[in-house]
């Protein structure tokens, strides 16, 4: 052991890292692995980036993305949307600092995390050195403001270098971009961008998405519909969905100054009565100061409300897609020759948290994806209405879907049916797995949830699928009827040594299908 | 459109989060889902932290693990190791700030990512509110100094709150720590903490746990080796491994005054006489300070790179585990009929990472996992010797695994085979996919290797088996003949009316068991 080291000097290397410095050296991490799934994570970010932005401004969504590639794997992206742009001085905090953003409100969007946008400028930075050249025009009073600018990310600070800016004339608002991207790769694989875009239309018939692909087609997949989706509203989390700790974080931040209205202004369904019950159950003051709320009590008041009645948690927070637009969706990329959907109530999973689950099934026409020669089933996962593209072996949606027993559904094996199968979890947070957003935790109720619904709509595809199987035997009976009675007819006329008699007429009154007869006589 | 919104309102609600309040919010991506995954994940930050330090100050790892449960699913945990522990300064950070640690080297070592220990901490906090106490030893010249902390993360500035502290006589360095766990489980599963500790023991065979148990059980894993593995050396990065933005990042924090001198001591493999070369190639000026290096240029140095003949990356960087040690842990473990294991030698990826892929099958005995009556096989994965419990759907090692033709080395169902497969990669930079370090991107070089290894040796695999199969048909042919020819011996004898002849001693000559033959006899 005569290589032994001593802490201190282990510790001379110690080091502390910005967010931008981190990913820097685990780019996985945002999703940014292989070349396909790189630029698809790209298409994603700035895709759920830019619906949300309009939503939430009140307008419909509507993209113009242009993807150039000028050498082999280099990519000039241009991403433009309608949305109601970005102030100035937010510019780049947006594009170039990690935990940062607007979306990290009790909120149903698309976008949760912070990392969207300064991911994607990270990839470009990190594989071409370029520069991000945006443009920003957003509403100050009556006006539009108008600004361009070319900023890079400092990663040692986790900041933004703004290179160049001038103030321009724009028409309208919203932001447009151009980044640069080396080792990535666009396909029209089942995960590349395109298939994306293909999804996206799906869960989202009230955008518009122009898109020109490397090789200069254009591609319009315009709106279904022009309603915007109602806004999801912020709501309080519920009381069944607080932890202690979460009690302790809002007294820490809060600037009501007695526990009680504490209490009652952060949490949904606590009213002042409620607060009394809690008070005189548990005996603690609950006038102090929210700072001095101590851990045991607020864990003695987090067990109460399990035990305590509450009503559900206002959904006003929760929009789904709605069981006729999803079918409209499906209805418009896949034909199917059966399709049937469904929208839950909403659920709470972990005690409080709400969520809503959509699932939809396709059968024939363009459902199921080509393998070779054969047709498998696709399984199309969403959460918010974004694509989930990758990790769906580790998805919980996907394992609740295969622990469904379907050949109780008359579907003898899964992954060899010509089907579709659409499920999309509507959340104000969706407990996703990784920091790539493309997996959901398998929490108990969600995926007995996405079971439910699954199943109640197989057993509509089981129905369909039987009186198809019956009008196919059925029409094999009248088939066999229809040839045969006639062959009968001729025999026992010349056994009889009988003129065949005229049959067809009432042959027309018997079965329903005269074309077949009509067809059968002819043989005669 | 009466709901519309400015974009000055929308982001009135922009915030930055620190590290912590980001992973306080999704905990998930520190791996921390479900009940038993949570603890699991805490057991393997704990342990990887402590066998990494043990080894980095040249002492034999060696840890007491207490996790008693002390409610139906609050339990405390006690981890103590004998490692070089942590000097005062530096406590706080260790285990309240995210993104900082001593790991962030160009070295092979379990941790990576300054998350482990500050994620535990988080996760107690978050589920228990308790504060940690931390107990560490560590020499200052030739005394031993030690202090016992308790000290809380505070996740709105990403910093430690000491809440007390004394300083403490030690007889020995190393860190000893309790941290109190809420809504976690311990389990014997696949998954479970006691089946981490006994995959670590594996791959480990010189460290040493004491483990009890919540049911009070004292497991001792002791070691099978007194030797300590070399300690891997920090590599300087390979010419064919950086990126333009490596080298501009190089030379922004370099304090080398020109970018010749840069060039020479930040990369291996780097002499004056190919600098010179790539000079005159290139035209740049190697002489000008390394801030002044623009992106162009170093695209085109990282493009000459490329074509550029290098020596292969040192590979003192890469300790594997070895051949035979890892045949010594999975007999220790697996006691299994017939084992193959093999260590290749390094290759790179991404041009120029390193990584060594050990690969080892076991079959029969205590190989493969159990599902209800049945075998079935069992892929171990490790990286860096890490046991990696989760995510196994979506690893590159499993895809690799998978694809394996393995009815050509007589396996003809992999997934229902007794079968153990383990595979290592060692290297100083693991693609990890996710935050939670448990699955392997699948690089196109780092599946070729493990392909390969795992096709090596199933070929040894394939001849046993053959022999064994062989030597079963030889066996029941010996078997046939040695009870049918005293059968037809008598019966000979009996028609031909005279006495059965001794043919005991010429049976043994022509059959090569004594034993059954002397079975034979008996049964007459």
């Amino acid at each position: 052991m005569s290589a032994e080291r001593e802490a201190s000097e282990i510790f001379e290397e110690f080091k502390e890292l910005t967010p931008s410095e981190f990913f820097r050296r685990n780019k996985q991490m945002l999703g940014f692995s292989g070349k396909i799934r790189s630029l698809t994570i790209v298409f994603h970010e700035l895709i759920t980036n830019s619906i949300d932005a309009a939503e939430e401004a009140g307008i419909l969504p509507e993209m113009v993305i242009d993807l150039k590639r000028i050498d082999k794997d280099h990519y000039i992206l241009r991403h433009q949307d309608n949305g109601p742009g970005i102030p100035e001085p937010f510019i780049t905090k947006v594009f170039c600092t990690m935990f940062a953003g607007s979306k990290f409100r009790n909120i149903q969007s698309r976008g949760q995390q912070g990392l969207g946008c300064s991911g994607c400028v990270l990839l470009s930075q990190m594989t071409t050195g370029q520069p991000v050249k945006i443009r920003s025009g957003y509403k100050e009073g009556n006006k539009i403001k108008g600004v361009e600018m070319t900023v890079k990310m400092d990663v040692k600070t986790n900041q933004g270098l703004i290179l160049d800016r001038k103030e321009i004339e724009l028409d309208s608002t919203g932001v447009s971009m151009e980044l640069h991207f080396k080792d990535v790769s666009y396909s029209l694989s089942e995960q590349g961008a395109f298939e994306y875009i293909r999804r996206t239309m799906i869960a989202n018939p009230h955008a518009k998405i122009v898109f020109k692909d490397p090789t200069g087609s254009r591609y319009i997949f315009d709106r279904a519909t022009d309603e915007i989706p109602p806004m999801p509203k912020e709501v309080l989390p519920h009381p069944k969905g607080v932890t202690a700790d979460d009690l302790i974080f809002m007294a820490k931040h809060t600037d009501k100054r007695r526990f009680r209205s504490m209490l009652t202004s952060s949490l949904s369904r606590m009213s002042n009565k409620r607060v009394d019950e809690l008070e005189e159950i548990t005996g603690i003051d609950f006038n102090k100061r929210p700072k001095d709320m101590k851990w045991e009590e607020a864990e003695k008041i987090v067990e109460l409300f399990q035990s305590m009645d509450f009503m559900a948690p206002p959904t006003a927070g929760l929009i789904p897609i709605g069981q006729e637009q999803v079918e409209k969706g499906m209805i418009e990329i896949l034909e199917p020759e059966y399709v049937k959907t469904i929208t839950r109530k909403p659920k709470t999973y972990k005690g409080g948290v709400s969520f809503v689950i959509e699932a939809g099934l396709a059968y024939g026409g363009k459902s199921g994806r080509v393998v070779g020669e054969q047709k498998k089933a696709e399984i199309m996962r969403f959460a918010n209405r974004v694509p989930l593209t990758f990790d769906q072996g580790s998805c919980g949606i996907t394992e609740a879907l295969k622990s469904i027993d379907w050949k109780r559904y008359g579907i003898r094996d899964l992954e060899n049916a010509p089907i579709t199968v659409f499920v999309n979890i509507v959340s104000t947070h969706v407990p996703y797995m990784s920091t790539g957003k493309q997996s959901v935790a398998p929490e108990a109720e969600i995926m007995q949830e996405v079971r439910q619904a699954t199943m109640k709509i197989a057993r509509s595809l089981q129905k369909y699928l039987n009186a198809k199987r019956a009008a196919k035997e059925e029409a094999m009976r009248a088939k066999v009827f229809e040839t045969l009675v006639p062959v009968v007819l001729k025999e026992a006329a010349i056994l009889a040594e009988r003129d065949v008699p005229e049959y067809i007429e009432v042959m027309k009154k018997v079965t329903r299908n005269a074309g077949i007869l009509g067809g059968a006589t002819d043989d005669e």
